[in-house]
């Protein structure tokens, strides 16, 4: 793993790595901050949306400066593979920067598809490498946006040991449901309505379920929220299963960063607060 | 002046306007945030460096979450004209992108770059429209980054009864004395030597001089420190004209918006407190 970018923020260090990954089979980058301890007291990894690389939320979302409060360390995966060799199409809803968070199982998309297995088995390894420490003592949370608040929710409830604190900003929150989903499931996992309901968070609310609360929010300016987002079925299926659902809408707010970065302290000292409490 | 974009933030309003200049000749975007109670109790204007836009510092200095704590509006011009009828370079430090704030007296530029005409004199009229109300009864604050930080400082010295606090992060301290400053006021403003120092900071430390007090952070990890910033200068014409600059330099920080944001909510601070203790 190489360092191909490092400097100094908010009293800690923000680090860009490269490395060739097994679980994407090409090259990836992530962003890393610190804080000014060195050792941090907890960890979050975001997940960004559609057509994002690592570097939106670590530029846009204001994140670090919240993490710097809370002493807390900050992971931006990138959203997909990437490369000549790895596919694409001409929709930005499908292929690079759109991984999903699955494994896909359909050609042309199989070979590199594997954002599941990057964020929960791949990365740990990574980020305890980068922090000189083992993250599997606390665990860490998982946030993200859009499709990433997609990742984070449906990751957290598949794997409840790694993740100890889950949230979301304006989540797909069913791929089955969600107009993007209808296009991307099919063409990444055939037509295996069960591969679908594994990586559809309202699904997984009621399959799986989660043992702590969960905080979602949404802009109600957002111009995907009625096609695409929906988060009325997560909230639903959260009060099916008894998960304490936190679900904050907000008049006037959109989808952008600009939405993200307004909430982002409320999520890192929400994380803060379940990482450290043990 | 048409709105071409709305969004709520941070408990506030992000707007992106768009008119056409007379100062400039062209059509002009630039944003606003205007915190929650709708009147601020400040105005700060940020000038952006080269290659960027309006939105640079919009999406990535954190600067609203920082006014919005101080009640304080922020304004992000554009950097120069634009458009296919204005003229332009290959090199990125002079043409689109790289008005330096000056008006340029000099074939191809002299139609349409006059950034500081457009900054003081047209500006201050549309954020009057905007936020509906009269500036010039407080004055402004103004600040920037790298040639906005030039930008802000020659044209607080000029203009002291328009901007009332002015700061700056890794500004090109002495325009005459900057690689980037070298080759463009030359091309904008012919061979004039009086002329150039009516752009540099440093000469107008000694011929204008400020009233009140400078805040100027630098990183030492800024690969453009030693060719382009040289704040050394700048400190030392402050000191011999007896104006309290804090020029505070940060080990490890470099050039970019990380940098910018780390200490974006000092400048908030420092600019809230200076224009509101009258």
């Amino acid at each position: 793993m190489q360092t191909i970018a490092e400097t100094s923020m908010m009293g800690g260090t923000h680090r860009v790595f490269r490395h060739d990954s097994t679980a994407t089979q090409c090259s990836m980058d992530w962003a890393l901050f610190t804080p000014e301890q060195g050792q941090p007291d907890s960890v979050l990894i975001f997940l960004s949306g559609l057509t994002c690389t690592w570097e939106n939320a670590a530029t846009k979302a204001g994140a670090q400066a919240a993490a710097a409060q809370h002493n807390m360390a900050i992971v931006f995966p990138d959203t997909s593979p990437r490369g000549a060799d790895v596919a694409n199409s001409n929709d930005y809803w499908l292929g690079q920067g759109a991984g999903f968070y699955l494994t896909a199982t359909q050609a042309p998309w199989a070979p590199h598809f594997a954002m599941d297995r990057y964020i929960t088995e791949e990365l740990p390894m990574l980020i305890n490498t980068a922090l000189d420490m083992d993250i599997s003592a606390n665990g860490m949370g998982i946030t993200g946006h859009s499709m990433g608040g997609h990742g984070a929710l449906t990751l957290a409830m598949k794997h409840p040991h790694l993740f100890r604190s889950v949230s979301a900003f304006s989540p797909i929150s069913s791929a089955m449901e969600s107009g993007w989903g209808q296009n991307v499931l099919p063409a990444y996992l055939g037509d295996d309505k069960a591969a679908h309901q594994a990586h559809d968070a309202t699904a997984l609310m009621a399959s799986h379920g989660w043992g702590g609360d969960m905080l979602v929010d949404q802009g109600l300016a957002d111009d995907f929220l009625d096609e695409h987002l929906k988060p009325h079925l997560l909230a639903k299926a959260a009060e099916n299963a008894g998960i304490p659902l936190t679900l904050r809408q907000h008049a006037g707010y959109d989808h952008s960063y600009y939405f993200v970065a307004s909430f982002m302290a409320d999520h890192v000292a929400w994380h803060a607060s379940r990482l450290t409490a043990s």
